[in-house]
């Protein structure tokens, strides 16, 4: 269970679900640095592409997303961090990035 | 609420959460033409990067992931998608592709 960077190009997403009320609240993407820290301190740090550096989420905001629990999947490319979030984790003041609804479902 | 497959290189990652138990089943990757599939067939479709081609997830294993709800984050570089699986989503048979677990974690 080795997580597989290389055939990512060196970036893996990281999928971010709140522990308890299970919803999915972000997904970033993690450099082999990224995913280290985010062990290391046990708050979810993504690597920004468009800044190029590592970004612990809630750094600026103060808004930190605490890991619980982490799961690497069947193929071992992609991350799901389960955590505790503390305050809102969109930029928006929104609980969760995914708030925009598809409308054209069937 | 327009997704942005050009900042993303064409290619945008889809997370398939279960509608009913929000367990988080998978992690894809779709382009233009695998997201309107996806709206058109109401059946989860990636575009698979080792094959080059569109992959409705279930055409081999009968196993596809009805679309019920789906959403775009914030910045419109990421999808989720809610759905009710028919049958277990991984190919090992697991319910879920994130049954690894991190052991690591404080």
């Amino acid at each position: 269970m080795e997580l597989d960077f290389k055939k990512m190009g060196g970036l893996i997403p990281a999928i971010v679900q709140d522990v308890n009320t299970k919803e999915v609240l972000m997904l970033g993407f993690m450099n082999v640095e990224a995913w280290e820290k985010t062990l290391k301190i046990s708050k979810v740090t993504f690597f920004s592409r468009t800044k190029s550096k590592l970004w612990t989420k809630g750094e600026s905001s103060g808004n930190f997303l605490h890991v619980k629990e982490a799961f690497i999947d069947c193929d071992n490319d992609t991350i799901l961090i389960k955590a505790e979030p503390q305050g809102p984790t969109c930029h928006t003041g929104s609980t969760t990035c995914f708030y925009n609804k598809v409308e054209t479902i069937k």
